[in-house]
């Protein structure tokens, strides 16, 4: 199945579902209607099923979701049935407390090393990496298998580096860095830009106030 | 001017064009067309104008806008000619990376004082924040005229801790716990969940795979 009929906006809605029915199942529930789904995400039950039919259905008229085949079919969808090898880049605060997440690598997600530029952090130990140095980022990559690169570095330089990292291979950046990467197609880039959101957040508190 | 009409994916892009345009300002780039904007940013140029003519439009026919003109107007727009006090909830580690980045300051949000529920963290001093007891909240809010609260905290006793916030008249949050709070209307909730965010890269990554 391809993304390509399939928007952005569904396809980021699809982590929250996989949250939610993680919740359900935590809570020993079997089935869930697209109604009681709606009650609890907060999506209309007419949208439930229309994202869901994107991916093939899964529910039976009358009979609701069953949410254990539901969590796992989505979290396949999600690319979640297997792991990734990641190396993250920049062991600043930021790096070290996506580093120190227990929850990324339950989900499959496996940072096997840290790397900076700078020499002072070269060879301290944050938790159970030692901080790499990264003029030797591509031979790492290579030799461990790496298809995720973490960007959490400044803007200046981060360009330099994608354009380093895609040589290597690399499938995937989750890039910090406040800027627009360029890579070639067979790369992805996901951005998590801070500022974006925190600005987001102040136009929405000043058109509240407004209203 | 009501955010009513304005799609969230219209106000999502105006963080993005106030960054380029702030990039070119620093540049001393004093104007540009819209399709010369459309290069360096990504989005078409009807796409640039259709957005900006949400907000009146500021291009003239034919001259280009205004960089600094346009820079400053969209600020405005996004709430960012005054300033923001803002509390910090959760001095682990991704709290203190976001205590520690001066970007937000420069933009206008002043965070006036990191809290913890940890008695072992309570006391400790991380740059120029001593770490204040979560008990006292409310009393901080009311007496700094705190109007946002960032929360770095896991999501068990997020909900109840934002009970608590909105009590005392706190109109934004900028939420980082993976779960969807509920406020009253009044109260903006802007979230950034990296999970989600994570897993929508390994979305992408496995069906640009599949192509």
């Amino acid at each position: 199945m391809s993304s390509k009929n399939i928007s952005m906006a569904v396809i980021r809605r699809l982590p929250k579902y996989h949250r939610y029915l993680g919740d359900l199942l935590d809570k020993d529930i079997q089935r869930i209607s697209s109604k009681e789904l709606s009650d609890i995400i907060g999506f209309t039950a007419s949208q439930i099923r229309q994202d869901l039919n994107n991916f093939g259905g899964f529910g039976q008229q009358g009979y609701g979701y069953n949410v254990e085949a539901l969590y796992n079919e989505i979290g396949k969808i999600l690319g979640l049935n297997r792991s990734y090898n990641a190396i993250l880049v920049g062991a600043g605060n930021l790096g070290q407390a996506i580093a120190n997440y227990s929850g990324f690598r339950k989900a499959g997600f496996e940072i096997k090393a840290l790397f900076d530029a700078n020499p002072k952090m070269i060879g301290l130990k944050i938790r159970d990496f030692e901080i790499l140095d990264s003029d030797n980022i591509e031979q790492f990559i290579t030799d461990n298998n790496i298809e995720i690169a973490i960007l959490c570095i400044p803007r200046n330089g981060a360009q330099e580096l994608v354009n380093r990292l895609v040589k290597t291979g690399i499938k995937g950046v989750w890039n910090f860095a406040p800027i627009d990467l360029e890579v070639p197609d067979g790369v992805i880039v996901e951005n998590v830009n801070l500022k974006e959101s925190l600005f987001t957040l102040s136009y929405l508190m000043k058109e509240n106030e407004e209203e």
